[in-house]
């Protein structure tokens, strides 16, 4: 069961747009200050690097992604996540689109 | 001033992917139940149909709309909105980004 929605936040309303709009997220504080975004994903393979360590979280559609040192494609789709250490960069490629909810530290 | 942030709401988690991702946005829900869309629309020109009316509110970037009915093609920037009326078209340009949030009815 995937998380449908995230109550009592305070959202962005500017996006954010990387790699010309292949991925789009808004940026949302929760109550106690912790932060997260929400985003979609579109048919692309791109490279993302991190700063935090992040969780990600698969609300729709589905992925494939390849953490930096593996050499494995692995599949996530709505309800499943995977982590990425901090300091560190994950391949990810969508064939048709993948919605999410991005989890920092 | 453009609105940056809209507190106390409920975000649904997935996207509204509309035209191949030249538009996306993320509803949101007020505590008083009340509906708005936080979204972006890449370089594009692009034709929307309205069923409730919609005031289009620019929090970044800026765009050209033409309203049905009218020829002129009228710019709307960070701070600048629009009002669309209910059962109706408009057409928007955009040549890097429009940030925004519709509000309903």
């Amino acid at each position: 069961m995937s998380t449908e929605t995230i109550d009592g936040v305070s959202v962005t309303t500017r996006a954010n747009v990387y790699f010309d709009g292949k991925c789009v997220s808004h940026n949302v504080t929760l109550a106690d200050g912790t932060k997260k975004s929400v985003g979609v994903i579109l048919p692309a393979t791109l490279t993302f690097s991190t700063g935090a360590p992040e969780i990600m979280e698969c609300v729709g559609g589905a992925c494939e992604y390849k953490l930096a040192g593996s050499e494995a494609w692995v599949k996530s789709g709505a309800g499943e996540r995977f982590s990425v250490p901090g300091n560190s960069k994950f391949e990810i490629r969508v064939a048709d689109a993948y919605h999410y909810i991005c989890h920092f530290g």
